[in-house]
């Protein structure tokens, strides 16, 4: 069976939502129970910036903070990048692992980075590139890989040129993100399958929203279409908390719970992560989604 | 594609662990408005002690009701029963589809019933050739079949024995049950390929429970093993209402747009399905689980 990785975003697509900024020492805090309770890939935090979104302005210094200490075994710490000058400032403060990406949708892609499909591809690839030249890991990631909260369905076709695109200059590592958390199970199978037809060599990472419910089916369907990346954020962090809605990302501890439950070998513990998750429940004074984190797993091994 | 076959199991299974009784008159109108949002397949209540589950003592009065009322053309109403007096009861009140089960579990159908599995399983079996003979419909369920809050793991050979007895006694339409919402979605698919290949005969139906956050993921994995029957629950009534856990039946209406957004042929109104989970959650004073009641359908169609 092939080890799953859970790449945890929670310190960036979960925080980055949150009116209240978190201090860098909890941010560490965080990071290091995290690792502590397995997980092997953590975002640290996105390089945007900060006065735009000041719940990310510690970046550089968290990366800075985490390459003076010393590492857990095999912990990777990634760092998402938007333009040249995050790539510039990720160089700087010692990012192991950059992700990048480009919105499949016309009009997300011009509302977020002010530029079309077309143009944004140019310099997101030429980004990736720089920063493999430079030693680093790279992710790149389509956007609203399965629908536009703007622009409704994404032709699929759209998203594989995309792919093709990133193929094409050597970048292989490639997420599809349901930004919206519009993916349904059989779109997620069709997608995934249409995309690892295209090379061999692609490494895919799957990245979904539970906006509607289908987070962890969506989840379910890409392990079966043999994906092996996934990215969550512990206590499903990431909806909007002036809403009842849990639109947040798939949550980490349901998820690691979920694949443990099918006997992947996951390397990670669910409570471990909980605990995390309370803390961060009790910080922002509110319930977070997700299950696990309040019922405990299943309490005897799976079958 | 197959046609989808949603049974709708709110009045009984969502409402027998609630202490507030639901009057008759509301019962008769949420189903009313049921089977206008297009289920097809509404189970009413169930046949036992009225002392003991007081919250289903108007279920003989309920199907009088609906026997003497004009029909919404296609609508099935079932009926759940446990022993020989409620078949009595079922078959003078006018049900047209029984429903009763065994535990695949020695301890969980001690505690239900008083029985052991081997006289449960006799009693259970005479029961439905009975109503079978008296031309009703008939769903036979293997309770605890993926798992039991009591024992644990429930092994596969025994649900599998289980499903045999049935198909020997002529009983085809089968429901396996995770009573304790302890299925993952690779056992649901190993579960439900080993049943299929039993006997082409067979109709199989999912039941599966929220408790873990794992219910959609696992209704789908039964889709995709090809289950077309499934049952559910409005507003994912079911759950303790003195937890914070979640742990109620699937969502009925997040089930709906889950499959509608695959393109499968449901033929529900998931907004109208929302409506009448509105009014139980203000019928009982508190939010319920599920999640399109409150965000609303994904607003276009899906690719």
């Amino acid at each position: 069976m092939a080890i799953v990785t859970i790449h945890e975003v929670g310190l960036r697509d979960g925080l980055q939502i949150e009116e209240q900024a978190v201090p860098t020492e909890r941010k560490l805090d965080w990071i290091a129970r995290l690792a502590a309770a397995g997980l092997r890939m953590i975002q640290v935090g996105s390089f945007v910036n900060p006065q735009k979104v000041p719940q990310m302005a510690d970046t550089d210094e968290l990366f800075r903070r985490l390459s003076s200490t010393e590492r857990p075994p095999g912990v990777v710490y990634s760092g998402l990048v938007l333009n040249e000058r995050g790539l510039e400032r990720g160089l700087a403060c010692g990012v192991d692992y950059f992700c990048m990406g480009v919105s499949a949708s016309e009009t997300h892609s011009r509302k977020n980075t002010g530029m079309g499909i077309a143009e944004a591809t140019g310099r997101i690839v030429a980004m990736g590139q720089a920063a493999a030249a430079a030693g680093k890991g790279v992710q790149v990631s389509v956007q609203s890989a399965f629908g536009c909260g703007f622009e409704g369905a994404v032709p699929r076709g759209r998203v594989l040129d995309l792919v093709r695109r990133f193929l094409d200059a050597g970048l292989t590592s490639v997420s599809l993100a349901d930004t919206a958390g519009h993916a349904n199970p059989a779109q997620v199978d069709a997608l995934f399958g249409a995309v690892r037809a295209l090379d061999e060599r692609l490494t895919m990472t799957c990245h979904f929203h539970d906006t509607y419910g289908m987070g962890l089916a969506n989840a379910y369907a890409a392990w079966r279409a043999g994906v092996t990346s996934f990215e969550s954020a512990f206590g499903g962090l990431g909806g909007c908390p002036f809403t009842a809605v849990a639109a947040g990302n798939v949550c980490t501890e349901d998820l690691v719970h979920l694949l443990s439950r099918m006997g992947s070998n996951v390397g990670i513990d669910a409570a471990a992560v909980s605990e995390v998750t309370k803390d961060a429940a009790a910080f922002f004074g509110r319930p977070l989604p997700g299950v696990i984190h309040r019922t405990g797993p299943i309490p005897y091994p799976a079958a």
